[in-house]
Formats: C-alpha cells, structure tokens, sequence
C-alpha cells in the first residue's frame, strides 16, 4: 500500500470519542470535565492508558501538560508535534479539545499498525486547562510551555473556592517534573472543531484557518442613583441599567457600522442592587471585540468609547472603563495553512480557507513554531453547550487530513 | 394651656431616632435591621420598654405586630391608630419605618407629660416586616391583620436560607398569642419619608398623599442561542441579553409615551451563562408600573407587550410574560387628606396634596378603616440607601401634625 493511500480508522476514532464523552457525561448530552477535577484525572488516566499501549515515550510536564513521543528514523530531528486538550467547559460538548486528542491518537494508532517509519519523531500532546472556566486564563499551559506566561503565576491561579491550581495539579498526580519550556518543534497541528456556522453553511468539509482573530477585552462600570422607584419621577433618574442597556446595544449594532470584518459582544452583567422596586446604581458588563484587523478593532473601540462617554453624561451616570485584556491577531504559518488545503482537496474533502475566532491552544504554539488547524464543522455551528456535534464522518475526514498532513512534514528534512 | 398650642419635643424625638439608628447601624451611615433578625429584635425590645415606662397596655399579636394602647376617657370606642415599622432594607436608612413609630411615641409621650385625655383611645403599632427584604413578600404583618393574607401563610415564607418566618418569630421571642386580626379602628395615621423628590422641589414640609398608586409587576423570560462569540457572526446570532437591552428602553421611555403620569422601571436582571466570552441564552428582568390611573397602566403594558414580543420575534429570542401581580390604586380617606393638609397648614408648615408611589402598612390599613399618611421631605429624594436623610425639623414637623391629626380624630364621638 502507498503511503498515500492510508487512512485512519473511523470507527476506532468514533469509539475514543464515545469513550472519553462517558467520562464527566452530563444529562444534557454534554460533558464536564473541569480542569483539574477528578472527572480530568479520570481522562488524564485513561488517554495515558491509550499512550503506554505502544512504543510511545510519555513525559509530563511541571504544568501538567502530557506528551507521547514516537521516536523517527532521524531521532535527533525536531518533532511534529499535534494535540489539544481534555478539559471542557462547565457544560461543555463532546468534541471541543477532545477531538483533536483523539484525532491524533488515532494516527499515532494508524501510524503504529502500519509500522510506518517517519523521517522525524511524531509527539501529540493534552494541553492542560485550555479552558480557563476553573481557573483563569484560559490556555495557560501551552502559554507556560511558549514562555509567555510564569510557571510560579500559572501555579497560584486560584478557582472560586480558593484552590491553587499548582496544589490542584498535585492532587490529580499530574503535577510532572520535565520542565514546562518549549523545545524545537518542527511544525504544530491542531484539529479542532470550528465553533461556527461558516463551514455548514458554506458546505465544506475542512477548513484552513490562516489564522486567529485578535481579541479585545473591556470592563464597563457605571454609576447610577439608587432610589425607589415608586416615588422617583421618570425626570431627574440616574438609572444605570438604562445606561447600561444603550450600551449593549451600541456595540451590537457596532460591527455593521464598521463595515464587517468584526464581532463585538456583551456576554456578562451584574447589576446592582438588582431589587425589583430600587433603580440601579451600580453596572458592569464585559465587552469582547474581535477582528482579522487589529487597526479596525482598535478604531471601532474608539469610535465605541465616545458612544459610551455620551450615554454615561446625558445619563447622569458616571462610567468607567477597564481595557482589560488585547492580544494582537495570530496569522498561521502561510506554507503549512497552504498544505491543510491541498491535503484536504487531495483527499476529496471540500476546504475553505477561513479565520478562528477562538484562541486555541494553537496562538500560543505559534509563537515558537510554524502552527496551523484543522476545522470540521460544527452542527448549528453550536459550542460551549451540552448539544454541540459534529457528524462521525467529519471527525474522520479531519483525522485524515491530520495523518497526511503530519506524514509530509515529518518526511522533511 | 390650649390643646392647640400643644407640641411635641423635637429634641427628644431626635433622640429616639438617633438611639434606634445605633442598632444595625452600618458603616455607610445606615441600618440593616432584616426582618426578624437579631437587630430587628433589639429595637423591638428597646421600643417595648420605651412603651412601658408609661400607662400603655402593651399587647404583641400572632405576626409579632406589637401595639401599645393609651385609655380613652370613652374606652368603649374604636382607637386611633397610628405607627410604621422598625425593620429595615439589607442596607437601608435611618428613617424609612422607624420614622412613624418614633414619631407616634413623641405624640404619646407628649399627650402623656401633659395628662391630655382624649375621648377615644390612642394606639401606637410596629408592624412586623414591611421590608419584605429577608421574607417576601413586603408588608405581610398588616395584611394579615387586615385579612388580606393568610397567617399560616405567612408563617411559612422563608428567606433566602430556607428559615421560616413563623420560626423566626418564634426565635426572637415576638409571636405572641394575641389574634393577628383588625378590630375597629376609627382612623389610621401612618408618618413616613416621601422617599421622592417632590416636596424638597417644591418646598415644601409636609405631604399629605390622596393615596397610593397602582402596582403592577411583570417578569420577562427570554431565549437565546449560546455559542461561542469569537466564530459566529454577528448575522444569525440569537442575543438574549441585545433583546433584553431593546425591552429596557422601552420601559424607561414608557411613561413619557403614554403622556405622563406614571412611572416604569427595570430593577432585577439575571444574565445566562454570563459569561464574556459566550453569547447570552437565558434572561431574565422585572417591570414595575406604577401610577394613579388603574387603566393608563394596563394600557402602558399592553403597548409593552406588544413591543416585547415584537423585539423578541425579530431577534429570534422566544419569550415568556408573567403578570406577576396587580395592586389598584388606592385612594386613602379624603376627609382625613383634607385634615392633614389644614392640620399642617395650622401648624405654618407648607403641605402639598400629592400620591405615593411606594407600598405602606397604609394600605393594608386602608381596606379597613379611614387612613391617611403624612409625609416628610427626604433630602435629594434618596432612600432604601444608607444616605436616605431627612432634616430633625422636618421630623419634628411631621410628628407635629401626627399630634394634631390624633387629637382631632381621638376628639370624634
């Protein structure tokens, strides 16, 4: 059989699936395996299992993160390395992290049954803790790895009960003692749900992300007067709710308004003191921009925060702003984004070539190696709950591209 | 001297409402005297030895509502009822509640030190938990007394810990065995903060309200579609928290669209997930509608609805409309508004013959004997906060006209 020619097991790649949804199942379809909680020891433990089945060399790092090396002709040649994470969301799907574990397992798997002998070593990886649900930020392990982030910071991120991760990473058995710094890495692949529409609508199959969007976060705080509301005439209110509320408007209809190319969102509120019968003084809501473009991003912010200034001072309520968190967009290697489309076309799936509005484990590996994806479309285009799905076929079909894709850059050197 | 020179002792009614505002008092200047807590308990002890340092009859009902009666010279004829409550909001003022009580002790004090005999007699009344805060809903003791609700019932409601009233009434020793039920009274008096702007606008010092407005209460459920932010457009989102934004507005430009006349409010909001990063699916907020005119309110909130379901179709958001609850206005005794505009006029303090906006024991009371109130301006209109103020003349001027307004009322046979 040529190389070309092999494929992986589909049904195999189906029954890890099905396997790892068991573990931290929800009611609703989904799963929770928060980070570093017992239902991730439970995946950690049986994706480690998987590994020692064969001739993999399966190290731990200091943050956690699992390794399984599969040694190449030229051994001393950096690795392809491939991988996501186990971790989900609080109610999370059975595919987002998990797929491109297993999706890599699964050549890894293929790769042993047909005995085929790669130029370079081939590594797939768990990130821990993509996620961030448990313990914020999200993606700090692969960061630690990249060097972006502290190891002794990592570790003192606290969840909501005040549990330290480093203490919570003993706890499990999966606080390792290789040290958590990235080493050459030849080429980083990650294949991942898409977590949008785009690809179901379009009728593709693959899709080739030349990048990821940059990600623009604000903390909105307002003051309003507090009073109640029965004897408080309309005239003369200072209600932040109602601030509030133009607000979120505004940076609804903001995208349109810059001409495209952007999402902006508010996804979280608290309101204060959110009785029935008192008008609301105190408001904070978060504010998430994103965009290919980092320059319309920043001007759309711009043209946002004068929108906002206006509300606050014809309300009467006092605003402050936070510019909590910005990372600059995350352009893929061009070459490698270039090869996921010709493997995926070669191999009869439809591609398009598209962005990720997700950050992925993947933004932090490209800052110390040529990085790419992998999407397979995601039903409805739903993540980040209980019913999120994607067909048996597509999982396979993005495995594929997967094989083929690690297959050509192990082969260089 | 006259009866009509007759005064109450301004100092020492400062000194009432200084020494109750030691109990719960808060950092911000407050009180926190929950319902049925243990500093609700110490201002009922200290209010009930201030009752017994004279010739009153101290008697405690079934709710806790604690009456102190003074002899008429016709013994046999219904009281003079007046009083308020000494519980506060979680972070209340110095002066919503304990105001009426305080100012109905100075009146029995003075009648007291000056042997003044009246023909009927006179009573004083804390009312168990018109907050509502710990134990909903607000005003529960005098709506069992009035037989509007049910007193098992009542004992039943639990906080947010799953405490029952009933026990809790038990705990600090005020459920007493006297039936929690209205006997004739000739009229009721209650003295409390406007709790609005409109007499310190219009300067003014005493409030005589012709009653109390409509209430009506709605709860909003809406649907959205949770996904991820980053991959999915702006164009097919289904935004719970953008519809409610939209139904925000159009509550607060309500009153000014129907011509004036009411109030409408949003105070409560629950987002879901709330979460920055995943579009908003489950939302939940308040209305409250206030006004004099039973039918402008029902036709303001049938114009709502409309609206509502009108935004929530466009977006896509299915929603769900609870009319929670519907109190008609309630117009007090027009004799005894009339006497409390001439009492205070008597007495040289400017009145304004207004409306409260806010739910008072008065209203219970109102079902079944003639009632009146008299309010005092509140400084910036401000209350349910800690700030909530009102000058020591405007309470001695308040507690004047109370005087007047019992004597004239206890002289009726």
């Amino acid at each position: 059989m040529s190389i070309d020619d092999l494929r992986v097991d589909g049904n195999r790649l189906r029954k890890s699936l099905e396997r790892m949804a068991e573990i931290g199942a929800t009611p609703g379809g989904g799963v929770q395996r928060l980070a570093l909680s017992d239902e991730d020891k439970a995946a950690r433990d049986l994706f480690v299992s998987w590994l020692k089945e064969f001739d993999l060399a399966v190290t731990i790092d200091q943050m956690g993160n699992i390794f399984g090396r599969r040694a190449g002709q030229r051994d001393d040649l950096s690795p392809v390395l491939s991988g996501s994470h186990v971790d989900s969301q609080p109610k999370g799907g059975r595919f987002d992290g998990i797929l491109g574990v297993m999706s890599m397992l699964e050549v890894m798997r293929t790769l042993h049954d047909h005995g085929v002998k790669t130029e370079r070593p081939v590594s797939i990886v768990d990130w821990t803790n993509e996620e961030g649900s448990r313990f914020a930020p999200a993606m700090v392990s692969s960061g630690v790895w990249a060097g972006a982030l502290e190891l002794q910071w990592a570790y003192n991120r606290t969840d909501i009960n005040g549990k330290r991760q480093g203490d919570e990473l003993e706890r499990i058995g999966y606080k390792g003692e290789v040290p958590c710094k990235h080493t050459p890495v030849h080429a980083y692949y990650e294949v991942h749900i898409e977590q949008g529409p785009v690809l179901e609508r379009e009728q593709k199959v693959i899709g080739a992300p030349k990048g990821i969007l940059c990600l623009h976060w604000y903390d909105i705080y307002l003051e309003g007067e507090a009073n109640q509301v029965g004897p408080t005439p309309m005239e003369g209110r200072h209600d932040a709710l109602c601030a509030a509320a133009e607000m979120i408007l505004k940076v609804n209809e903001l995208p349109a308004k810059m001409g495209g190319n952007m999402v902006a969102t508010v996804g979280e509120i608290q309101n204060e003191p959110n009785s029935r019968n008192i008008i609301p003084d105190k408001v904070h809501f978060t504010v998430d921009i994103r965009s290919w473009d980092d320059d319309l991003a920043l001007r759309a912010w711009g043209d946002l925060r004068k929108g906002f200034e206006a509300i606050a001072a014809e309300r009467g309520c006092p605003i402050r702003i936070e510019e909590t968190w910005r990372v600059a967009h995350s352009p893929f290697d061009e070459r490698l984004v270039g090869q996921v489309m010709e493997t995926a076309e070669s191999l009869g799936y439809p591609a398009l070539r598209m962005v990720s509005g997700a950050g992925h484990d993947a933004s932090y590996a490209n800052q110390v190696c040529p990085t790419c994806m992998i999407f397979v479309p995601s039903i409805g285009g739903r993540s980040h709950v209980e019913v999120e799905d994607t067909t048996w076929e597509h999982c396979e079909a993005g495995a594929n591209v997967l094989l083929h894709g690690v297959l050509k850059s192990a082969a260089e050197v």
